[in-house]
């Protein structure tokens, strides 16, 4: 089977090795993902799985139950990537879901019930600032007003879509109609916390959602070389501290783990951003995570008075806006049990964690019992071409995932 | 003459009003610096002068002198601007050099020697990150390696000034051969020095030349959502305290006046500039300005020093390159006298001072002795759609600028 896995890896990753200095990068609705897409509909149609596709572009891998019309045992995840990212967050989860129907099939189990192999379309936020936009369609939380996100270029998630073959306006109709008795899907944990641990798998609790602010601060444009230093209303020099208030304000709540809270000025945007014009306008994107909300909005009050307290003291003007503010979500407690008892079945010890990240479950959670497993990497390196997953440590996790599809899928 | 200075602000403009919101953007080798430069010539032509170009795409327009062999006076500027610039950077000096040879011939003054208007091509630096390309050639100082520099969108200067049917290795036979008298140059002043010491213009004793700075941080990026705050290598937070390091310190430097030396971190590129992902990798500009080389020097090494610190304090790692390090230029000291009494001539009062910006004629003086005029500007803004010189100014401006090419091409 590990022969199997690294096969699969190298293939729904489009390369020979996995050794990548520049990583993977098959952004939402891109040709690299449609390609990564065909392979895993090819490998799932080879093991006699019925392949369909929704109109959001969600491929649905069937492998039909003794009986047709109960409710579905799902797992999966997605195979599209940040930019320069890595080449196991979602393609690991996608291997093990594949993996483990796999060998159910060859022990010879026969399903009760039909079990499901999901690919959800375009989960990574880096090329809209969107993100689980397959995930949503499916659970039937997709708000297609966003269809009208740009991304960098200028190209709408509507447009984006509509390139690949889609039709914006039919996403609504990928909501998913039967019922669905649990979904699960793996993933690498993105930390450390399992390998600090010593444990071979992690069950996720809650997965924290972010709060994400756009912090615009508009100075004043004047040449670099003609305006005196006492007189400049430099919007780059204003917000400086902010970035450093941020990162020192998460540091202190977040505690000795620095695991309660994270915050992270990520994106910097300067106008003109040009050698002799002094910045007249900025625009951060902040991210702040953490799986209790109150914290979130403790840290977003505290960065609001800290703007008030820099547009005192520096002449400009800052406005903030709050580009999403979803609270955490609570995984099903019945499947984390199960998923526990599958794990222990194996011989393999389980943490009990929260979730740093959004994954595709979080949505599946608002339509049926769900549940995430976590495996360990390398470093917690994610969304880097150093990212790192042994071929040992996905087998262990397929293995839980195996367990939990048998038990579930049973009579 | 009024009305004229207004016609040609807003024609070479390509306006029909000066009260544009976005500004102006006639990027260097762009359609726009074209359609300024056509501008330029028609109206030169319908003067009477002779309109050659050379082969770097400078404009030269000829006003023929009695003795047509007879070292040249010779006076200019530019028609390009910064992306979303001022109306009057450039287009002041051109229209008071034209302005000032059309009064010269309603007086009916038939001049001694050739009098030249110049129009250098590419004077900014917004587009490439080098200025001057155009005066760089006619005066012989131009470096034809810079040919493989970059814009934004990764076109060379080469490529830039090729599709406007210019051959990059001929921008060197630019350099002019004939003998200069004196070149002079007008300019607004980009800084409140005229104003505030109640003068009507100033002259320019020297040109502040920068020294320019690129500063890479090197982190590691991650997953915003995952990665612990206390495991962290965040390339803008390690940088942050570095932008409010350059402020304070060039403000100290600067003392009361605000003016000995400005020092700028005015550009900034993170990669990869994503929501959820801390930043790996931060690119900063530094640009530092002073008519005294020995406190470029002393700031530099400071910067370079704090970069030690911050390698220190944080797990990052800082390079520093120079990119430009050019002495600052003295302008010649018979030009600046001859100046002053030209003003004074026309009931001016004129006020000495420094440039802390860069200008076409810090080229030129390396051909021939050569002055630079200001006049005042509204609030010291530049290169912002904010700038503004009243006619009134303009007109002062070319009075002194008459009265001196009047004298300089008299027998």
């Amino acid at each position: 089977m590990i022969n199997w896995i690294e096969r699969m890896l190298k293939e729904l990753n489009l390369v020979e090795s996995m050794d990548q200095p520049n990583g993977f990068t098959r952004l939402s609705y891109s040709e690299g993902e449609d390609r990564s897409i065909e392979v895993f509909k090819k490998e799932a149609e080879s093991l006699g799985l019925q392949v369909s596709e929704d109109s959001a572009g969600n491929v649905i891998a069937r492998w039909e139950g003794k009986r047709k019309d109960a409710p579905i045992v799902a797992t999966g995840s997605h195979l599209d990537t940040v930019s320069q990212g890595g080449g196991y967050d979602g393609v690991a989860g996608i291997i093990s879901s594949l993996g483990g129907v796999k060998q159910l099939m060859e022990e010879g189990f026969e399903p009760d019930c039909p079990i499901e192999v999901l690919n959800f379309r375009s989960e990574e936020s880096s090329r809209f600032g969107v993100s689980t936009i397959g995930s949503k369609a499916m659970s039937g939380k997709l708000d297609l007003s966003i269809g009208k996100v740009e991304d960098a270029e200028g190209i709408t998630i509507k447009e984006a879509a509509e390139s690949r073959g889609y039709v914006w306006e039919s996403f609504i109709e990928a909501d998913k109609k039967e019922d669905i008795k649990s979904f699960v899907e793996l993933h690498i944990e993105q930390g450390m916390n399992i390998e600090e641990n010593e444990k071979d798998f992690g069950v996720v609790r809650s997965v924290a959602c972010p709060v994400r602010l756009k912090v615009t601060i508009e100075g004043k444009a004047s040449h670099t070389g003609t305006t005196p230093m006492n007189r400049r209303q430099d919007a780059l020099v204003a917000v400086a501290p902010l970035v450093s208030f941020v990162s020192q304000k998460a540091g202190s709540i977040a505690g000795d783990e620095g695991e309660q809270l994270v915050a992270t000025v990520s994106t910097i945007d300067l106008v003109p951003n040009s050698m002799n014009v002094i910045p007249g306008k900025v625009e951060l994107g902040v991210d702040i995570r953490s799986v209790d909300d109150s914290l979130k909005h403790e840290i977003k009050k505290q960065i609001e008075d800290k703007c008030r307290e820099i547009e005192d003291q520096h002449k400009v003007a800052i406005s903030t806006e709050v580009l999403v503010d979803n609270d955490s979500i609570d995984l099903d407690e019945g499947v984390q049990s199960r998923l526990m008892e599958a794990g222990e079945a194996s011989g393999l010890e389980g943490l009990m964690m929260n979730s740093g990240a959004g994954h595709d479950v979080m949505n599946m959670q608002a339509k049926c019992p769900s549940g995430l497993i976590f495996i360990p990497c390398k470093d917690g390196l994610s969304h880097h071409p150093g990212e790192f997953a042994s071929l040992e440590d996905i087998q262990k996790g397929m293995h839980v995932l195996t367990n939990f599809l048998r038990n579930e899928a049973s009579e």
